[in-house]
C-alpha cells in the first residue's frame, strides 16, 4: 500500500477522529489515509514537505477544502524547518501538489501573505474558519429535511472531504444529530467510488443508517424507496444556479425532478463563481480512460464532472442559510452579504 | 480461470465468431467462453452434461436467449450420450442450471416434446428461429436510425446474449451495415460490467465505432454528444408498455425523455407477458450484496433490473415491425399476429 511508503503511522492520535481528520500536532500533521479506507483506518503523520507534497498528489487527503485545510498546515510545517528560498520553493512545491485544487493554491496564498510570520495562526484559522462554514451550513440545512424519511447523495462531501463536517454530508449529520429518523441511499459514484469507499464509511461512523446502490439504481429507489430528497455538493456553481459536480449529479438531478422529489445543493459561498454568467462556459475536465475501460484500446469518454441547469435545483444550502430561486436575484444577493468570517478575525 | 476446469479448448473452431458464440459440432458445442472476454477470445466445447451444466451456471453462457439455444443443444448430447432414466435426470439438470431464465426451461421441455425423439433436429430448430428472429427484428429497425449521428445504449444485448444477431445491440449493428453512418456510447453495466467487457467487444468485432462510458455520465452524454437515439433490450414487456429490464434502464428513460431523444425497446414478441397488465406487479430481483460493496458488512440495495414506465418508451421493436403507442391497443395487437415462426416449421 502506498501510504505505507511515506509519512509515518501515528500510534497516538489524540482526539483524531473521522469528525477530524486532519489535525497539527506541534511538529507535523496527522491525517487520516483516505488511500486505506474503508479496508483500513490509518492514522498517518506528515513530518515535512515531501511527506505534505505526496499526501496530496496521491489522494492521501482529497477534497478540495481537505486539501486547503492540509496544505495551510504544510505551510506551517514548512515555515519550522526551513528559511529563505528553501521556505518559497516549499511554498511553491506545495501549492503546486495538485493544480486544479482551487483551494489549494487559494490556502497557500493566505497563508504566505501573513505579514508577521505567524502561519501557523493563519492555517489554524483558516481550518477554525472552514469548520465553522461547514458548522453554519448544516444547521441552515436541518429544516430542509422530513421528519422521517429517505434522502439519496452522490459521490463524497463528509468530514474527509472538507476537514470540517463536511457539506451535503455534513447536512444530513447535523439533521440525524438533531432528532430527524433519516437514512441514506448513498450512490456509488462510479468510476472512483468514493460513495462507496468514504461515504459509506463515514455515515458508519457518524451512526446514519445508510445503504449503498450503484448509480444506475438511483431512479428506481427514488420510486420505490420513500426518497424525501436529493442532497449533493458542488464544485463551481455559476451566477444562474448551474451547478458543476462530480460525473452522475445532472443525471440524479433529472430522475430527482420526474419524480418530484426535491434536489437540493450544499455549498459554502466560496464554491459560486459570481463571475460565471451559466454553466454553459464550463468546460468539461475529462480524465483517464484506465480509469473505466476494461479492454485496452478502447475508446472511453470519462467526464469528471457534469453541469446541473440551475432550474433543476430546489434550492442551495450555504452557511448564509437557504438560497431559493429565482437564482438571478438570489445568487447576485448572496455575493453582497458582509463575510462574517472575516468579521471575526479582526 | 474457470474455464480451464471444465470443457476443452476447441482448436478447430470452424465458423464460430462473435457472430455465432454458440454451435453443435457433431459430438459437442462449441461456445464462445464469456467468462474469459475482453481480456481472452477462448472458445470451449462442451462434450457432456457436467460441461453443459457448468458453462450455464458458472455464465460461460449468459443472455436468455442464448442459454435456452445452448441448453436445447445440450439435451441433444445427452441423448447421443444417455438414455432411460438417466436421460430424463440430465434434462432436469440441464433445465435448473439457472433457476431464473425462462428461456432455458422452455427450450428444454420443447426439445423433450419432440414426438419421434430427433432432438437435435429440435435443438436446431430453435437456433434457427433465434437467428431468423433477431434478423428480421434488426431489419424492422434500420429505419428509426439516423443516416449519421450518435446513439447510447445500456448493457449486452447482441450475439453473445442471444446466440443469434441480438435484439438492441443486433438493430445497432443492422443498421451499421445497411450504411448508415452511426457511432455508439455504450454504458458500462454496474455492478457486471457487461457493457464494458461484452458490448465494447462485439461492437469491435462488428466494426461499429463505439465508446465506453460509465452509466452516471449517460444525461451528460446525451446533452453534449449529438445522441439521436436510445435502445435497449428486454427482460419483460408488460401490456401497457411497462418494461422491466437491467438496472439502469429507467434512469437513461427519464433522462431520455428529459432531453427529446427517442427511446426505443428491443425485444422480439416471446418477451411480452400478455397477461400482465402493467409493470407494478413485476417483483423487483435484488442480487447479492457482494457485486456492490467494498466493506463488509454494508447495507446494499442490488436491484437486478428495473422498470421503465411504457409512457417512456417511444416504440418497441420486434421482429413482427415497430410497435407504437397507444400501447393498449398495439400491444395486444401484437398478440394476435400468426406465428411465421411455427408456420414455417409444418
Amino acid at each position: 500500500l502506498p501510504h505505507l511508503l511515506h509519512g509515518e503511522r501515528a500510534t497516538a492520535r489524540k482526539g483524531l477522529t473521522s469528525d477530524v481528520p486532519v489535525a497539527w500536532d506541534g511538529d507535523g500533521i496527522e491525517f487520516i489515509d483516505q488511500r486505506a479506507l474503508p479496508r483500513e483506518f490509518v492514522v498517518l503523520k506528515a513530518r515535512n514537505v515531501d511527506d505534505v507534497v505526496d499526501a496530496i498528489a496521491t489522494l492521501g487527503v482529497r477534497g478540495a477544502p481537505a486539501i486547503g485545510v492540509f496544505g495551510a498546515y504544510g505551510c506551517a510545517l514548512a515555515a519550522q524547518q526551513l528559511g529563505g528560498t528553501e521556505l518559497e520553493r516549499a511554498f511553491a512545491r506545495i501549492r503546486e501538489a495538485r493544480p486544479t485544487a482551487v483551494n489549494l493554491a487559494w490556502a497557500v496564498d493566505r497563508v504566505r501573505a501573513r505579514a508577521d510570520g505567524d502561519y501557523l495562526t493563519e492555517a489554524r484559522t483558516i481550518h477554525d474558519e472552514q469548520v465553522e462554514m461547514d458548522r453554519l451550513l448544516g444547521e441552515s440545512a436541518i429544516e430542509l429535511f422530513p421528519s422521517t424519511g429517505n434522502v439519496l447523495t452522490h459521490c463524497n462531501t463528509g468530514p474527509l472531504a472538507t476537514a470540517g463536517g463536511g457539506t451535503a454530508l455534513g447536512a444530513i449529520v447535523a439533521a440525524y444529530r438533531s432528532g430527524k429518523s433519516i437514512a441514506v441511499f448513498a450512490c456509488e459514484t462510479r468510476p472512483l467510488l468514493q460513495g462507496a469507499r468514504l461515504t459509506m464509511y463515514e455515515l458508519g461512523q457518524a451512526g446514519v443508517p445508510a445503504t449503498l446502490i450503484v448509480d444506475s439504481a438511483a431512479a428506481i429507489t427514488m420510486r420505490r424507496k420513500d426518497i424525501q430528497l436529493v442532497i449533493v455538493g458542488a464544485d463551481r456553481i455559476a451566477r444562474n444556479g448551474d451547478v458543476a459536480n462530480k460525473i452522475g449529479t445532472y443525471t440524479h438531478a433529472i430522475a430527482a425532478a420526474y419524480h418530484g422529489i426535491p434536489f437540493y445543493v450544499a455549498a459554502p459561498r466560496s464554491t459560486f463563481d459570481f463571475s460565471l454568467e451559466s454553466g454553459d462556459a464550463i468546460p468539461i475536465e475529462e480524465r483517464r480512460p484506465e480509469e473505466v475501460r476494461i479492454a485496452e484500446g478502447d475508446a472511453v469518454y470519462n467526464p469528471a464532472f457534469d453541469v446541473t441547469p440551475g432550474r433543476l435545483v430546489t434550492a442551495f444550502i450555504t452557511e448564509y442559510g437557504i438560497i431559493r430561486p429565482p437564482y438571478f436575484e438570489s445568487i447576485p444577493d448572496l455575493e453582497t452579504r458582509p463575510n462574517f468570517l472575516a468579521a471575526k478575525r479582526h
